[in-house]
């Protein structure tokens, strides 16, 4: 059991991503602003965790508030709430954790009650969050498994596991399903540079688990896909546009497309959170660019010729055309996506 | 002007490719066996300078040669031609070369030659095959330049600059006759995990030379070429098919195929040296896989946690359908493939 984030009485531990696979190091975040920072400098990544953290986040910012009455307390609420939601653009999970906290809090308000009994709904509500995240992992995982064949070879992009989230994960949630439901599965895992989420956690995940595992650099993928060897490949979100566009880990795009083109089933695993109905179209979606050392340093080593310009967009998007079915926690959509996503809100409600 | 390869009085001086941008060395091989492990641990790569360094490590293993009688220092030839030959699969330049001065040695023994003047022959014939590949790069710039818009921006894959050859560059001497010519080019360069050839030789090549170069990780390019900023990606070649289709570095036909999807020109630059007119397809192109290490460590430092399994092909086969033009040094050939190659060479002849 990998415990990614937990709410404990000395603040929100996470276990440090960024010193995966050789270090496995549970440090403590005590305010809003470690949060914050811990979601900014990629402690802790993958959209549904980093929702999970950002909410958890604001319990802890308001549990240390020094506010003596309420109007005080809804002013740093307020600035708790934007504090997080400035951490990350990309992933929708942030700003729907952020949402859900907001609801709660106006509630709370409304009906007058005691800061304290506020401070207890935060908390209560940012572990309801963590667990939905599971249990959204577990249904998601079930519907998903239905579309492994046994003895499947199955090719992944990114980390979109239980690291990714509270537990169980996306796209490796759907393959650890499989796996319990008895079906046979081999990993592909692309390396995916430059944060390394899949050399590091992804292998990391599987080989806990016993589920064979092997690492390619993302520019592999192509040709292994090429080769007849995959059956299919499952890849997490960050968000989906209402046409079924799909925001994810930088990569993903060409691999959709070299999926596409030797016509193996690409498919995206992700909970209705990470869903933006708001979006007519992935073109909307803001694109992260992150720090450019994080392409010309490898852990503070330089790669690349001093003074050398980078680009380093952290995320691209897919069009739906290219995605067979997207996973959902409350069922498999299938194009035309803005129908059958709509309709899985709808069936949900 | 960057001196990749040279034969001096000390032995063969190359510079050392794995120690760069950060050190320029030039270390001197003494013997054909320091020039066999030098082509295997990659001092120099890429096809033509692999050609180039197996005709100059021919030549020095019979400058060494014991030999007495014309007898034994067929059979030191054979040996050493035997241990050029087993360094590296894929590149059909490295045994290109070696039939020239395999050709060059019988001839000079059915002239029944003197051991020193076959000695010289060699090295004369090793120092040809180094000059014409410069003139060859020269010309395939001129053919190529022709392609390149001005004001273009051109994506690249790997290496194929003057550090791929015996000087100017393939891919990059392409662009850099485009810049010659009076026009404006700006390069992005995929950095090419996992020996960074990109991040590290290319933009290494281009800065030295002033062309604006942006750094992206190979997951990058797809979402480039989607934006709508590049004009033309080109890229070198380890073995070019009868039929057109193009062994070359790991992660090119995934470029090829996101090149396609978004109708942007793909050009490979290569000699007729590197054209295997033996083989009717891709498919049987040999593909060197190389060490687990290169995949796992980075500078000797675990990337993957102990223990997980790695593929490392080096090369891919892009299917000639991806590829809009092959420039030759004999001009450019385009569909079908199998029809314009031959009459290059015919041309040539």
């Amino acid at each position: 059991m990998i415990r990614t984030i937990e709410w404990t009485d000395e603040g929100v531990v996470m276990i440090d991503q960024r010193r995966l696979p050789a270090h496995e190091l549970y440090p403590v975040f005590k305010t809003h602003e470690e949060v914050a920072k811990a979601i900014e400098e990629m402690v802790i990544r993958g959209a549904p965790a980093i929702g999970v953290a950002a909410a958890m986040g604001i319990a802890l910012g308001m549990q240390n508030s020094r506010a003596t009455s309420l109007d005080e307390f809804a002013r740093d609420f307020h600035n708790v709430c934007e504090r997080l939601s400035a951490t990350r653009p990309t992933a929708v999970n942030l700003f729907w954790a952020v949402e859900r906290m907001r609801w709660v809090f106006n509630h709370a308000r409304r009906e007058a009650s005691a800061i304290d009994a506020i401070r207890k709904q935060l908390v209560d509500e940012a572990l309801a969050i963590h667990r939905e995240d599971i249990e959204a992992n577990r249904r998601m995982g079930r519907f998903g498994a239905e579309l492994i064949p046994d003895n499947a070879t199955v090719l992944t992009h990114c980390n979109a596991g239980a690291l990714a989230t509270a537990g169980f994960g996306t796209a490796l949630g759907v393959i650890r399903a499989a796996v319990e439901a008895g079906k046979r599965v081999r990993v592909y895992a692309d390396e995916t540079r430059p944060f390394l989420q899949g050399a590091r956690l992804t292998a990391w995940e599987l080989a806990k688990d016993n589920i064979p595992v092997t690492v390619i650099t993302d520019s592999m993928a192509g040709h292994i896909l090429k080769s007849g060897e995959v059956d299919c490949v499952i890849v997490g979100a960050d968000r989906i546009a209402a046409n079924g566009d799909v925001a994810n880990k930088i990569g993903t795009y060409m691999v959709a497309v070299a999926a596409h083109e030797n016509n193996i089933p690409f498919y995206v695993a992700a909970p209705l959170s990470t869903v933006d109905l708001s979006l007519n179209s992935g073109d909307l979606i803001p694109i992260e660019s992150r720090a450019d050392e994080e392409v010309t340093h490898f852990r503070g080593e330089p790669i690349t010729p001093e003074g050398v310009k980078v680009a380093n967009p952290a995320f691209d998007v897919t069009p739906h055309r290219y995605i067979s079915a997207i996973i959902t926690d409350a069922g498999v959509a299938r194009e035309p996506y803005d129908t059958s996503l709509n309709a899985l809100f709808e069936n949900r409600n």
